[in-house]
């Protein structure tokens, strides 16, 4: 075990928007490691969040055999779409398997920063993923603590 | 992207019990929402964790679909109640279903307060699920870093 | 809801090497404890986030049943390890369910800490998943705010 040192403390925030498709996930390092530049912030944490039920927030190799077809069968294959839901019943709407991914994948990660940077693994991305079965747009925070 | 300010920090704990019945998901926003606005801190992160190894926290829209049909249709799919887990042959006990909903669940999520209000989207509840077989008091804490 | 209190804050980040076996899962409550005892953070967050993209780190009572054979089994059976992935067209390696399963179970969970200590519940671990097929060193952070 080794101490890495400590520094005084703020709460910076920042936010993005990005436009997704369907079914897409995207990967939002870039976008995170800008908000880490642009704080002040040396040594703390990041919490990604989106605000919303219908979306999920977790960690992919960004390759296009994960992204394109292995994670989105699995999501098929343990929440599908497709059913009718109950939730359909209360809206009439017909993304009940969105609110099931995103309560299974939730919106929300921290990472920590040290000496200005993510300590992501090597093939390690942050990543957003529409669970909508529509085109949104989505708000995403980054909150720093450090 | 958007730089939102920052501020000084304190760490501020609270927390709260609630009465479980089997299989419930309580929807805990208010009282997440009481923490915050008790504390001082308009710009920061709060954490809710329960301490124990047979509930979950994770978001959900709060509808009577997916709260009672939808969400507990699909765990009990995934993860039944009802097989002779191992664990049973540790403590003859029968929530092996419990904890392994826990392990993929588990009771931690983080989530940015800005300008002294938890930035939820408009259906987007906080939820505490209770995954044990038997009606549980629970301790949730939050803490309030900012 | 009752507030147990506040305090002035620094950022603590510490290390820790840990060997594994494929489909190990790892108790590091200790080594999260001592990080925790080592620092001089009396309340506030522990984020415990391994770099890498194939492991996952949660909660569970460790006992054999659980750690050996109910939790490797559900993983199996839900990302089961077999299957020709995509993932393995792109580099010719053979570990697709291992993105799989961090992807659903991310390396990334926040603890807080009240008077010193990890608020845990009675048989509440905090364990690092080796989801790869290979024997591994992984570096676990700890990175202490509050």
């Amino acid at each position: 075990m080794q101490d890495i040192g400590e520094n005084e403390m703020v709460t910076e925030t920042f936010k993005f928007d990005i436009q997704t498709v369907p079914d897409e996930i995207v990967n939002i390092t870039p976008n995170v490691e800008r908000c880490v530049q642009k704080s002040n912030i040396k040594d703390g944490t990041v919490t990604i969040f989106m605000p919303g039920s219908t979306g999920g927030i977790s960690f992919l190799e960004f390759e296009p055999g994960l992204v394109k077809i292995d994670v989105p069968t699995m999501l098929q294959q343990l929440f599908p779409a497709g059913p009718d839901y109950q939730h359909h019943q209360t809206w009439g709407d017909h993304n009940g398997h969105s609110h099931l991914r995103s309560f299974f994948v939730p919106p929300s990660q921290t990472v920590p920063i040290i000496n200005g940077e993510l300590i992501l693994g090597t093939w390690q991305q942050i990543v957003f993923c529409e669970f909508d079965e529509k085109a949104r747009k989505r708000t995403i925070y980054c909150q720093l603590v450090g």
